[in-house]
């Protein structure tokens, strides 16, 4: 039974929460939180115990830490939990500053401790059936890559200002998704963005829809597609077309009723926003952290790969900041 | 706390003790089977004792009783519970008697003990959106229902001569839904069917292949299509044509990625069969039977429902077999 | 160059006539209708002659008659046509008489002339495909069939009045597309119906909805839903379940446009009417006609495949009638 | 009745053959082509003549010339006809070189004489349906538009080498139809593109595969992706994310039938390339333009469109070239 500890109890706190307790393999032992309310609350809800988070991380008894925290701590705690000997699972992003998850990066890996980073995408079932029919060779070998990720509605302008910028913020799961499906990094980032959605969100020095192309060296290329608004939901499209074929994987819709009428033919929408569509991959990759910690495999999302997803977004930053491609080594020296 | 004995520790029983524990509101305090061994396992895995139908139904401190033992015992357990004051769900079909199932109809009701029968599909998010739907008035007034139910393998020979026959074994789902959509009962039900898909069915005095059509005296017609055989799995859907449009519950499939190659544009299977499909229509199920029972309230699929059902089963085997349309009174006086 | 006298000016007239001279080897030559002033405008239309259908019969130098005239007309033009050594294309039904059409079918046969009832569906893409993978085994062996036919609104009750019923003036065109995908006739006929639409129609003494049921010697059933009114359009699907799979013809849209908003993913509606939807099917049938006549070969579609329709409508009627399932060959001996 | 000279008996001169004599209002009276027996072809399976270009644009019975000979002489004979008098209809693109397309653009433009060029994607119902949509309100305002455009397989290397790359040869339509659909021109373009498909493109100098991203002042975005080869045929979709929804044009296909079995559910490939799936687009384009010629008003696709497409496919090769993005007005002054 792994013991865990889960250092922030906010949504996607809760969210962790729930899918450590329904784990037969896993159990949530101690909750922190910098409002200490927030984490009596959860650890009660779960029958866990609310704690600091620098006594989680130096109780011998707690197997895993949980990082789902302000973006801003992530580095530090992944650096003191690794230090103690636990295995960690991190909310993405690693960091804001490329330069300190390298940092990071340096420290943690030569802990040798197990670091996943919270990329739940990977394990939606429809993502994970386009990588296995790529892999089985289903249409050939992979050439253009397009991903679209559209959100129901823009967040806040007070969260946007704090949130590390569009490609940061929300880009960087895609950047990871065509990481996880593409394999290796590309080349070049080349970025284009505005606010047409909302003149605030540009007047706060973000910009609310994006497109975003990778060039990779053997000629591939993705195209990554980014609105904060969708007025029909969440949208999450990923398509592939190889030499032999193409792939898509449609929406996860909420219903499969259809309704004719003389106005047309309607279905349902897409399912609204990430908890209702990524409920299961949330599951899914809890339970594959377990399973790496305890057959003391490899995690299926490393630190590595989070700081790579990163180095896309600060150079997706950098390409639109400057209007012109940037090679992805200019910023992260790995790349090269 | 609903304190729940769950007599039947099958497949469909594990199905119900997972949704039982599950439920903040309820917890599985016993199992009994007619292998000792069975109950002593399930309950062990759900943390609840093993022990004896009586016991279970004599025991004051058990609040419902689910039913999910073999056919043939239903209508006794139903009457025993009611007796005894607990709140009843029992799985489908009341029984294979109907003469049996308007006995225990009289002898339950008199309890005015709540009794469920389980007709998970009407719990099934899709199913529910079309009644929805229909009620909003959205298609108008309904005309027209057809109901396509295939399973994706046939069951086993020595199973079907137990089954009372696809009308009562497994159209009658149908029969509920037909009911559950419509409202009211038909007046007449014509039943077609052959052995196309297994002869060997057809030497066991079953059907494998069926359709039926039942008319109601306000002109509405309804029509069901069964088959035992569908190569590509669980066939599941509900069209219903109204004045003023029509509503369909297209199938649940395994992932929403599609393939184009040359060889066309393939999507996934629907989910493989009713546990992939139905699981969550399971959970809400009981969810609502629990609030319910609490609530005093009604439960939604009465006992009542459940011998209709069985009288349309009734009917149309009896139609199978004079091959002729049957009046649904001629069964079941409590539908003149 | 096939040269070609139509009878009948009217709606469908002008589809064939539009056909024939559209196609390389077939020119029309000449017009009659019982309303001269509709001939001499279509003929003018098309740069033909208006003449009676008796001159058009006698000329020499017509080859093939084109019959879509009134009903209760095309058997003697059938009888008188191929007397006259014509070839012929008559549309459907044959006669509202069984027995004249049997009459007719025995005089006509005996000229041994080509005679082609134009059943117009057999020439749609998507029917044909579901017909070629059926063939083609991609499916195993038929087992189940389901043909929906929804018209988008229902014709004048006096039309009605003259229709020869729902049966006969409708589901006609279904009752051939089972003889075209299934091949063989049924054994038994089953209808259930009412007027649910239009109680006008009933009063008429028709129905508007209706469900048929068609069981096979073999072991196969079908199933045909008409309705005369569907709020969205025409529809029109045929659903064939295979031993190995499942084939389904679904509706030809208007547009393949998607509109996804706050309110629902909204697609086009079917195409309106037999006009919209079958058009390159009236060319494809004329086609086949013109190559089958010049070549000397049979006609896709028989004057007995016709009359075989007919009386599937007429033993439906019959069921529907006395509330019974009809043996088709009580009332068409050749399906003994 | 419009009198026309079609230039150029090659494929698409044929189509427009056809189109032009299928039109009640237009007739073919001649064709030319640099090989007089292609034109002898044409014009005798049409009822046309047979001359010389000059002596088509120098004939006063003609009013209208169809331009559909090579790309390096279409700019000559735009000239020559418009400075004849003659209303002209010249297939895309306008010339390879931007330069020459701007001279002809102010020597035809000064005649007054209509110009349309051949974009016949704008005429293909969907596209249409799209565009109707957008100007009716339905999705609110055009923030970022997405259009996949993917051959079924690349053409020969030779073709490659002189047909002036794939930006002008086969993403121009592309260009337009972004015109089309946002109206004004892009700011930026910014191109990427490898020859991932076939090496041997990329050493003609080409690229194969494509993701070109167009900036506009007002903040819209616009993103084309392009591939010479598609398995699985010609794949046409368009996107539209607005302020208030979306809009999809997807691909039209081949027929309406889905097959389920074992293996997945599987529906008809896309119509296989342009002459399939744009034929009635064809013709919806010559009526407009003889609708335009009759009718004195303005021809729906003018050679400032044609130019302006061409300039972006211009300032696409030089991104492409140069890694960077280039300002449409470097390259197209108009744009300023």
């Amino acid at each position: 039974m792994l013991r865990v500890g889960l250092l922030g109890a906010g949504r996607i706190g809760a969210v962790h929460a729930k899918a450590i307790n329904a784990h037969a393999g896993s159990r949530l032992s101690a909750v922190a939180d910098v409002f200490a309310e927030n984490a009596e609350k959860l650890a009660a809800e779960f029958g866990a115990e609310a704690r600091s988070a620098d006594q989680i991380i130096a109780d011998p008894s707690i197997d895993a830490v949980l990082i789902a925290t302000s973006t801003n701590t992530h580095s530090d705690f992944i650096e003191a939990a690794t230090a103690a000997g636990k295995a960690v699972l991190c909310e993405k992003p690693v960091d804001l500053s490329l330069e300190r998850a390298m940092a990071c990066q340096a420290v943690a890996n030569a802990t040798e401790q197990p670091v996943m980073i919270g990329f739940n995408r990977r394990f939606d079932r429809n993502f994970r059936a386009i990588k296995a029919a790529l892999e089985g060779g289903e249409v050939g070998k992979a050439e253009l890559l397009s991903i679209t990720s559209f959100d129901p509605a823009p967040p806040p302008v007070d969260y946007v200002k704090v949130s590390g910028g569009l490609f940061r913020d929300m880009m960087i799961h895609d950047f990871d998704m065509a990481q996880y499906l593409l394999g290796g990094l590309p080349e070049t980032v080349m970025a284009a963005g505005s606010s047409v959605v909302d003149p605030e969100i540009g007047a706060a020095g973000d910009v609310d829809t994006a497109v975003v192309t990778l060039t990779y060296a053997d000629g591939r290329l993705a195209v990554i597609k980014n609105s904060r608004r969708a007025a029909f939901g969440y949208d999450q499209r990923v398509e592939l077309l190889g030499s032999e074929g193409m792939l898509q994987a449609q929406n996860v819709l909420e219903n499969t009723v259809v309704k004719s009428t003389a106005q047309g033919v309607t279905g349902a929408k897409p399912t609204y926003f990430f908890l209702e569509r990524y409920m299961s991959a949330y599951e899914a990759e809890w339970a594959e952290f377990v399973e790496a910690v305890v057959s003391k495999g490899a995690v299926p999302v490393t630190l590595d790969d989070g700081v790579a997803a990163l180095a896309m977004a600060e150079a997706a930053t950098l390409s639109k900041a400057e209007g012109r491609p940037v090679h992805l080594k200019e910023v992260y020296p790995r790349a090269a």
